[in-house]
């Protein structure tokens, strides 16, 4: 993970760090990348334009600093659910719960990663080297393979393919928490009162997974 | 579906028409639409600005357009498969297929869709109201509804969320050949060979589909 901050950032303290990052996503998160303005940002933190550029090179630099402060949230649920010796259902469980509450606690920072994965801001994704995907597939890889050696998943799953369906499925759920867009489509598909029972969401999403990797039969 | 052209929009020919789309298309897709520009769309369509503002009141009205031209296409497949006497499963393997070569047809059109679910685009997605999403949520519960009727779908299923998730899948599935960040990410997860590997992508992903409606008993 390549830092993106200039050495001044680091020395100031970590309120004021932590002041301006919040500053800069609220901005990135509401007005997306080519809209936010660094200007309004500094304003914000309450810091001067000159002090924001002696902290980052760029508006690109400051949005991948957020990024990086993002995954490494996101990485430390994963390591928790990778290091605790679950059964591969509740492990699964807890990732759908943490998507779920990161993304209620968190919407701007999913609104940020959702503006990453467009195309009008693949220079930005591409100095990201894909390290979130590459470590959530390879905790999804290893509990599968956990799982179907015990038989607990069915002999005929692709477990490459199978990662890739369970994590469309987390993305998509930590989406519907973070957009109006998003938001508005969870309503339409399961009922606007069905899409306030977080609980209800994680049980019935739970059926259908434990049901795919079982196979069906 | 409102009309956000105006009146001299309908009177140009086809060709004129689909030429000033595509400029457009191309446009929003590579900028995003903050950074889009309509005396560059303009200029590569071939037409002075001031025809441009005479077909589109707006840069927002010029995008919805678009939208409702991408809605259309999807909603003939919709209708499509909604109208065959299909097996649940066949169904939804034409689904899956109809996304996948509509992705990588119009990856424009989906990228332009990634945006529009994008918090800072809200202001436009608003005035979609969903009607996307009513229409595939519609055509799901009805597959799910029939086939639970006939004992193809397990007892338990939780029609709205499965449709849910199946969507998910079938929304991820189109992203995943739309922009740069989700290309790399199904690389990631399938590995380079597999995801180049259309034909296995849509055989795995109706195995995982199956075991989750059959419920894994």
């Amino acid at each position: 993970m390549g830092k993106h901050f200039k050495e001044a950032f680091k020395k100031i303290s970590e309120e004021k760090q932590t002041r301006i990052l919040d500053a800069a996503t609220a901005e990135f998160a509401a007005k997306g990348f080519p809209g936010a303005n660094i200007n309004r940002i500094a304003q914000k933190a309450g810091i001067s334009i000159g002090a924001m550029y002696n902290y980052f090179g760029s508006k690109d630099d400051l949005i991948l600093t957020i990024v990086d402060r993002a995954h490494a949230l996101l990485e430390g649920v994963i390591n928790e659910v990778a290091q605790a010796e679950d059964d591969i259902f509740d492990s699964i469980e807890k990732l759908l719960r943490a998507a779920q509450s990161y993304s209620k606690q968190y919407p701007e920072l999913t609104q940020i990663y959702l503006d990453m994965t467009s195309e009008g801001l693949s220079h930005l994704s591409r100095q990201l080297s894909g390290q979130m995907e590459t470590i959530s597939s390879r905790l999804y890889r290893v509990l599968i393979e956990k799982a179907a050696a015990t038989g607990q998943v069915a002999s005929g799953v692709d477990i490459r393919v199978a990662s890739f369906c369970l994590d469309n499925l987390i993305m998509m759920l930590q989406y519907s928490y973070a957009s109006d867009y998003f938001k508005e489509r969870m309503k339409i598909f399961i009922g606007p009162e069905a899409a306030r029972d977080d609980e209800r969401i994680i049980q019935e999403m739970m059926r259908f997974i434990r049901g795919a990797f079982r196979g069906g039969q």
